[in-house]
């Protein structure tokens, strides 16, 4: 593992306040590498609530802000002021917050989905453009090497040109009625004004549709869809059925659901070129089934011998020893330091590092949902996703 | 297990000569429980082959046919005729000898898919009717044990009402040029002469609608298709990607594919209701993953203590000891053995021995394939499938 | 597959009657290669019920008989006396049928344990020795395709040496008190006078060992184990931990139990040599795990291409279609039927049909059983177990 | 989770230098909690490198010591001293500055093995009561939430009385000559002078026997061991073979290995009681498997609604996200954190935060592995292992 850089760059939050597990998930996942340390936030919508909990993160008093257009305001004007801010709000504040942000200068890292409207997608990616700032967007599960093995396998061309990806995401917290739904079952899921107009594809659809893009390097082309409202009184999809068309001649299906009922976390991609497939489940993430043609299903573990720079990159621990969600997330929070780095620096980033999902991932992930919506709106058929 | 009838029943077969899997398949599943015996055959296009391989089977000379027209004529004149004959020919032949054979009032086992055009199966489901003949058609793969479970479970609610189901059945012996192609991968499989107009539908497709229809309890009403030809030169699709509707409720989606390289036998499915989900397949058909919704993941072991009536019917050994695809053959050629034996004794027969694919089940595979391709001809959106 | 020889081989059966899942399984066994026909038997204890049951087998009614003696007698003198009889009948009795059929020149196929005392287990292999006839033991899961594979991998040298063996057999039949057991757990396997010195060693643990010997080419040297009595008022062990040390240099541990509670039928094997390792599994037969020091984990599929002939000797159907128990036993008696008929013929056995356990190997099982009773009787310690 | 307390505590290091990737284990499992700063080290028995490679993880110069003895003599002189120090340094010289750090008063956490000889172990245990510290030994894979479930699972009676453990840690780093050994295996674990008088017991076999020992809540009485050399040429044992009687009635085998060739990290346990078993792998660690007498194996996840406060307890995230090895550590960790700093607030300990392994645990696994030897080169037969 490459040694630390000699400062750690600070780090801005927005939302993640108390009782966010994501903005835990957040937290902890800047820990691993000790690339960041939390100087500021804007934590919660209750400016006191936020500053109480400011305080137990140690965040100084006067750096626990309002809100984001205090903490833009005030940031700005240190010399110290954050060199990155993570946005880990309700995807319809995305935009406002992500493109103020932007527009102030900062580097950012936010959560998916981008925004819940495509104009707003292309909007902020212009504003990532003209203020050439580092833009991420939070597609963590990317970050798992074996994901990064995946995909720089397909890149090398050991499975030949890829024919055939199916994706999916699915979890069973919305099986129920609303009320009746598990932990991570919040209400606010189901609610349009803050979910945006699909529950299922911007939920877990957009991760599914990413790790597809990330592994095969292809951008989805058409899409024709078939979205379900399974709970009676629902407002949104709860469950979506996707067949895609890639750029690059791939075919695909993309199953996104709420209403699995039973799974917890059942995220998992197939895709399959002229030599050979590969299969993966974020269930047993240190495991890539590689099927060669006319040989055997072998099992890769991450960081084994012969695996490729792009997934040993950010290796902290030799293989078999089980790596997780956190370790996947940090690997996107170090690249993202990598580039913030080298811009400090003046220099060009390692290659390596420019894994991490982009503004423009983000706006496909949005460009996707609202294709879909329109191909089941319209009774099926294909309609163009292209960016 | 219910002790054997006094009588084997006298079995015919067409096709399934010299280097026939498919023929050995058949003829080892009858053997299990004694039920049959081969007494007859017209095995081959080439009669005197047909012949010698048929001396190996201890088929008597003069029940050694030339072809099934002679077989018809001779069996039909004798006082101990045929009491089934199995069809085990090239697709395009299954209509014009079935049809035969229904109507010279013979019980019928039959290959999938039925027939390679939508008239000739409704043809022949009329026939069927018109003639009072037991029919079966050969989606063998619903005769696991636990394949039979899941569809029990279903049909007593365990799950609720079902939402979706994702069905597949995917192989990569097409993945290369044909030539190139592995052992099960015959030149006439890709001949739209032999074949019919689909060759991943008619393949392997319908077993994987099959599968879901027969554990879901419904039928599909209508697809939306993406048909592939991958590999150059090809008349025929060797990858489709389907979504479906079923008529009560359910939504699902299909995938059936040759070009899945690295893949030997992937033949799947899941199926998610209201209170759980079930995952079966085939290559460990001995464990029915069964996911309760507010519960733990279980698998449920062929034979286990509490299974249902319809799936310990055909048992032939305790739990722990695992079955296979002979087993699940010969339980819908039992089956079909008792439907037929209950008829000569002229009584109902035992309702769990009716769980065998019928000309109906065979006539809507047919129709599925049709509205896949009509679907994808005309470029996506919802076809009809109801038949 | 080998084309069917002219003529079926004529079987007999010494127990197995009414209820037994034993017999059935060796029934069917003998149905799929078509290789055998059932001819005569002494089924049952109780002559009358032995022969109601014959009659339902099909066995004509003057070859049913009361009892083995009466069977021997008879059968000696027709001139279409059985080919192979089949013994099986509870532990204690196999020595005194097994020995009075091999006097009286028949071929045999014998149950294991072979014995429960070490001398008789002796004087059968030297009486087999005397008059020279075909005797196998049924330790049916050497059948497995995939475990032939293993056994010719390891004999090929793909392992180099073989250094440990881990082999174990266990199921929970016997967890609770006898009265309460499962459907597998009959009184009588806890009954010294039927079972023998041991329970779990010679109701599983024979098996275990065996399977070990099998794949990796070396008989059990010495053994140093440690018995237990968990469930209280046994009169027999139902637990066994036994460690090994093998002739050709490999150590080995070995479980057998009959308290594994919650467990089905956990027969499993693990074999590591200088250059790799392989582990099976019978509740999943047709997974060969190959693990390939500094190569990657890869699964061996049953009738794969590239596997050894041994295993692809008795293949039934293409990789992909699961086989099971009923084909491994069938693969003994199949091995069995070719070396009869090759003595038949005054020709010598095809070297693959030699697979097949025999006499040796039962001995081998017994002697075993013995020394480890003796290591815990004196409180551990090696002792030797070389017949 | 629970808030982080006010003060994090300062860390202490000796050993984990330059490319230690023990070091780096130790250091990134500080981080996911933040209870712990790094601020003093004597990381290296080159001092200059040592300092070198402490400036780079941010430990102040004047707290970058030649070695343990004078960081020992500054760190008391200074009243922030540490509250902890981690040893982690070869196995021969965890006694030396152990002892060492627990007579100046320092609460230490000291990888395993404890002490290469028993009375070394003994004489630390009895310096930690003399000095009442907080003492750690770093048997990291009982921090995995799912062994703790399977510990209070065994304490709540779920299994009934534990009669079975199968433990097992194995490798094939060790398969080949030591010079073609693996990066995993460093030629100074084959160093008796270094290692102690076993390999395969004390690198891989205590870790083995802690598992089981915390899981079933039994320590070990006595055993029964036969050891190999494998690799011509050792000095030390490569794989060992253990039986094991347990102080509350469970028996056990253990197996621990450097020469699975072909294996990265297997370790694995089995616990059978009166109504049921567990299984557990580490390489999957978010799946505990249970197996209910006369029910349907189930699999346990990580933190599912219904689990132990003892697995929930230092929950991060919700299940599905796969938890690795650096949580299971950071769980030994803030557990100790919590201990010693509940001494500094002068209150009890959350009992839920004592799950650490202690000196005692450490002691037990040197004396285990010193019973073993005996047994071995007395050829066999059972040692007392109790402390």
């Amino acid at each position: 593992m490459a040694e630390s850089p000699a400062r750690r760059l600070r780090l801005g939050m927005v939302g993640g306040g108390t009782g966010s597990l994501i903005g835990d998930s957040h937290r902890i996942a800047t820990r691993l590498d000790e690339r960041y340390e939390l100087v500021a936030g804007a934590l919660d919508i209750d400016p006191e609530r936020g500053k109480r909990f400011a305080a137990t993160l140690g965040i100084a008093p006067d750096r626990a802000y309002d809100d984001y257009r205090q903490m833009i305001e005030r940031e700005q004007a240190r010399p110290d002021g954050c060199d990155l801010v993570t946005v880990a709000t309700p995807n319809n504040t995305h935009f406002e917050i992500a493109h103020a942000l932007v527009q102030g200068g900062f580097n950012v890292l936010c959560e998916k989905p981008l925004t819940t409207r495509v104009e707003d997608a292309f909007a902020l990616a212009k504003a990532v453009r003209d203020r050439d700032v580092v833009f991420a967007v939070m597609y963590g599960y990317t970050g798992y090497p074996l994901v990064r093995e995946a995909r720089a396998m397909v890149a090398a061309g050991e499975l030949g040109a890829v024919r055939v990806v199916q994706t999916e995401f699915l979890h069973g917290f919305m099986a129920g009625p609303s009320g009746q739904s598990g932990a991570q079952g919040g209400v606010w899921r189901l609610d349009p004004s803050i979910q945006g107009r699909s529950f299922a594809l911007a939920d877990v659809g957009t991760h599914a549709l990413f790790l597809a893009s990330f592994i095969i390097g292809q951008q989805v082309a058409e899409v024709a869809a078939d979205l379900h409202r399974f709970v009676p009184g629902r407002e949104l999809d709860d469950n979506a059925h996707v067949l895609m068309r890639f750029d690059g001649g791939a075919k695909g299906m993309l199953w996104a659901s709420g209403v699995a009922a039973g799974v917890t976390h059942g995220h998992r991609i197939r895709v399959f070129g002229e030599r050979g497939g590969l299969e993966w489940h974020q269930s047993r993430p240190n495991e890539l089934i590689y099927l060669p043609q006319n040989g055997r299903p072998q099992v890769i573990e991450r960081d084994a011998p012969g695996l490729s720079a792009a997934s040993r990159f950010r290796s902290r621990i030799s293989a078999g020893h089980p790596g997780g969600y956190f370790e996947a997330w940090a690997n996107v929070y170090s690249d993202v330091a990598d580039a913030i780095a080298a811009r400090i620096a003046g220099k060009p980033a390692d290659p390596l590092a420019l894994q991490f999902p982009t503004v423009g991932d983000g706006a496909r992930g949005v460009k996707f949902v609202d294709a879909a919506l329109a191909s089941a709106q319209q009774g099926g058929g294909w309609v163009d996703a292209r960016v």
